[in-house]
């Protein structure tokens, strides 16, 4: 059988139980031209919960008794396909399933060998390429600029300081909690952590980018932004990739209220989606499989178990009880 | 004597007549090396009320006591300076008052022939300078493309569509009352103008802009900003140039809650300050006196008279009364 989790019904604010169905169905016959791919590992990202709502963004949302949207690795265990054989490993949007059948447009070849299937989904996959071009093509620093990144712990925010450093900046993360702050000085090597729950974020970025903040690579929206912006340097560029404090808002999103910040310091802001990259995931994959390598980046994984505890670990994405990328294994 | 206009105490809101005290003083003895200045026209715009402010900014501001700070032309009645001589006629901050002896740092004579002197605060000064570079350097309009113009019968806003329409885009206009809408049209060639006073604007944007909003030239922040994020084509720039709907707050700035359009749409938003061009503004001099001699560019100062009618004449910024470049004429 199929265990699948679908969308009942359109969430407000934070989702509850209510909002998934649980579903075992036959597992999917194929047809000529179609691979099954056992899915072996689905990735929880915060862009979902936009996924949930009937608004016009860049993507279409998921409907009501659809199989959640969500990105996954599995191995190809029965093929129709010529590109496709028995025992690929395969990466696609397969959803928050245990199988699916498809005709393998949108989905590539990973090799387990080179790097355990959960990074495919991270550092390998989306929140690494997110973060790479993001910072790279979007935030553009130079040697010596001060970077800050909010969501700094997260899947993409834990790789984009990594990659600043490599590129010579300055680092600074925001991340709640002592453990969180700690492992982004100690283990990712951030020059500098700021607790948003413990400490006062303004002060903190006073104090650590005493020069201003040359790039703000934001992943949370909300308050933070707006302290980012009233510390902007000359020419700063300020990266919009999420906005995680404003998700679940059952009221209207809290704009940045010191947008004018980008007046005076003569600044950008600038919103991508990474799927416009997807030509170069390759270029980015390969560049950051070799930091991988020579141990300059640390990619880490957050990894549950079960299809069922789908609800539960989603919502670790928004209560911060996670490091790095979170995945659920969905298949045994 | 030397009438004067002097800050008196900083203003919160709209500044009212306390706001600035009205001085006589000897007109001033130069010195070697510098000029007197007899000040005819000085320049009103809504960037000063930015200037009252005791913030960091793109300046300083004007301190408690000074002259108040603004652009002005007038002619050199006495010189002991090599480069002007007397009968030269200039442009340069030479702040609210009749005279002013300098050392001519920052003062460009300018050709009463070639164009009436209040020309000079307008399309052939900072506001037709701010509408140049912002729209051609950083908005970045291509022939096609629809560019949504706010405050689009004021000072910046009327140039700017006008140098739209020359680049071939397609140019709607927002302003308050149907006199100014008309104006745009008919007057200054836009394809459309969206009366904000009376119009739903947001209906007045999808009407306009089927396509979406290709660069959006803001003068005004708030409401109109966020109507227009939410509007915006696949990427869109944002040019800040002002925010003159929120100069007199008394409570925080409204932020733009829409921002994450920019994400959605793969946008820019961008602020400047004209200061940044000032090596280029004889190129823009040049090109834009040529539109006007080629009846492209339609150039509108409104002249009022008195510098006892400074307060009143500064309100008319903000009340919306008036069209074109508000000019004071401060000297017989």
């Amino acid at each position: 059988m199929n265990k699948q989790i679908k969308l009942a019904h359109r969430p407000v604010g934070l989702p509850e139980k209510s909002t998934w169905n649980f579903e075992e169905n036959p597992i999917p016959a194929i047809q000529e031209g179609e691979i099954l791919v056992r899915i072996d590992y689905v990735s929880l990202d915060p862009a979902m919960r936009g996924w949930l709502n009937d608004t016009r963004s860049y993507i279409p949302p998921v409907q009501i008794g659809e199989v959640m949207r969500a990105g996954s690795v599995g191995e190809v265990i029965e093929s129709k396909h010529e590109h496709f054989k028995e025992g690929d490993f395969v990466y696609g949007t397969g959803g928050v399933q245990q199988y699916i059948a498809t005709d393998g447009k949108g989905w590539v070849k990973v090799d387990p060998e080179l790097a355990p299937l959960p990074m495919y989904l991270g550092t390998l996959g989306m929140p690494g390429f997110t973060a790479y071009f993001g910072l790279l093509d979007v935030g553009k620093p130079k040697e010596g600029d001060t970077v800050l990144v909010s969501g700094a712990a997260g899947a993409v925010g834990s790789i984009v300081g990594q990659i600043a450093k490599i590129k010579g900046c300055k680092v600074v993360g925001i991340a709640g909690g002592k453990e969180k702050c700690q492992y982004l000085v100690d283990k990712l090597g951030y020059d500098a952590a700021i607790d948003y729950k413990e400490e006062n974020v303004r002060e903190g970025i006073k104090q650590h980018c005493p020069k201003g903040i040359d790039v703000y690579f934001d992943n949370v929206g909300g308050e933070i932004l707006d302290l980012a912006l009233a510390r902007l340097a000359m020419g700063a560029r300020v990266v919009i990739c999420g906005a995680i404090s404003q998700y679940n808002n059952t009221t209207a999103i809290k704009g940045p209220s010191n947008y004018l910040s980008l007046l005076v310091n003569r600044a950008t802001m600038q919103g991508f989606v990474v799927f416009d990259y997807s030509k170069r995931y390759g270029e980015a994959a390969k560049e950051m499989a070799q930091w991988i390598q020579a141990g300059k980046l640390y990619s880490k994984e957050h990894v549950e178990s079960g299809i069922e505890n789908f609800h539960d670990t989603f919502l670790k994405l928004f209560s911060g009880e996670k490091k790095g990328k979170l995945v659920l294994k969905v298949s045994e």
